[in-house]
């Protein structure tokens, strides 16, 4: 299924073009369930009718919109020292399959990078690898552009997941 | 009254310049209302203070906030055989006329097309020809930018509308 | 406080680059409280579990995504003649201090400028000056990038603010 799905909406990045700055980093969500508001991090903020605030909904949480406030992390750990905050909202929006729409920005305070990167995309959250655009950058990242290649590093019942992201800029300035 | 609109938002793209890439596709949307779960293939997720979920609100839909996930064809037969799906989101987001806000990302995936579009824009829904911007794209539209042209192809009642979507590159890699 | 944020968040654009065209606009925002339909200009249209659609929330409004259609000034008078609109969207989305997600479009139609700018971009809302992306323009606006640093040139109470945004345009067509 993974498999098939990965054939049909991974679209590579043509090879030939080579990235001009490259980073990798990880964010964590941890959305509100109504128990956990000393950690959660994101929050079920619309639902479809018939739907609540604290349970994302059943059709492949079709209609569900998150705003987010999530840690940004060199590694895979949840408790390593944030570089900075990954903000804004993800949707879900298909009822047969869990898909997203992702519209957020990186804002990076690190002695390594200050600035902030501007994704948008649509993010098919079965396939492995699946990318995103870059759609602008300030500070260290001004007027940059690029692609996003993000992975799902985990996944822990409905409430933590991890993303990787590869991010590749293609125009520095 | 559509004339009056036209001349005043109608922003015509420089001439001077000429698509390096251009495809003319169609999405139709079918809005839920609480009777047509099985065609929908969007929703009212989010309406303001007093507006239910199941009725686009009263004053020109303004809070209005829609997930979908649409089918692209070639044609505009809503029953042709998809060649993607659009997915995001769309606001209206006007007290005195229909006007929305565009999120959203086209997912092609056919013999001719493999890859995603990204788009954001204003969308005043009365005029009959209206721009938004082409913000990105991956796999074979990889780092392209451009405009999208939107017209109304159809309208039936507050439940299907179909876009045609004249979408123009001017950055291609 | 200001001053430690600033420091912290307020990344600088390298100074080298100087706009191919620059624009100074205001816009203004009156969001619905229950009593002021007649002047909103926004709407709250989605909040946290618990919270509702006249008052924003109370953890710093995290969670809140409010609609508007504010009009642009060229001016810091809210009476002045509008010589356009900020139609889009605002997420708040941070727990402990104000921080928003903005997606926007300034549909501008005076003499001077005819076209539509497209934003999106992390809104560090106390931090003094914070800049955003321009991601794409139409009209006289066609295919234009840039970034545009916003202050919040007026706040009062939970009902108005008023946004100084500087349009820097460094992509020219």
């Amino acid at each position: 299924m993974l498999l098939a799905l990965s054939s049909a909406f991974a679209f590579p990045s043509k090879k030939q073009y080579k990235p001009c700055k490259h980073l990798v980093l990880y964010f964590h969500d941890i959305i509100y369930n109504g128990k956990n508001a000393g950690n959660a991090t994101s929050a079920i903020v619309a639902a479809p009718d018939g739907a609540n605030l604290t349970i994302l909904a059943g059709q492949f949480h079709f209609g569900n919109i998150a705003v987010f406030d999530d840690p940004i992390t060199l590694d895979n750990n949840l408790h390593s020292k944030p570089v900075g905050r990954a903000q804004g909202l993800y949707i879900y929006d298909t009822k047969n399959t869990f898909t997203s729409w992702l519209g957020f920005t990186f804002v990076l305070n690190s002695t390594d990078h200050q600035g902030t990167i501007n994704f948008s995309g649509a993010d098919p959250i079965m396939v492995k690898s699946r990318d995103i655009s870059i759609v602008g950058g300030t500070g260290d990242f001004f007027m940059h552009r690029g692609i996003a290649t993000i992975m799902t590093d985990a996944f822990e019942g409905e409430v933590y997941f991890r993303l990787r992201v590869d991010i590749k800029f293609y125009e520095c300035w």
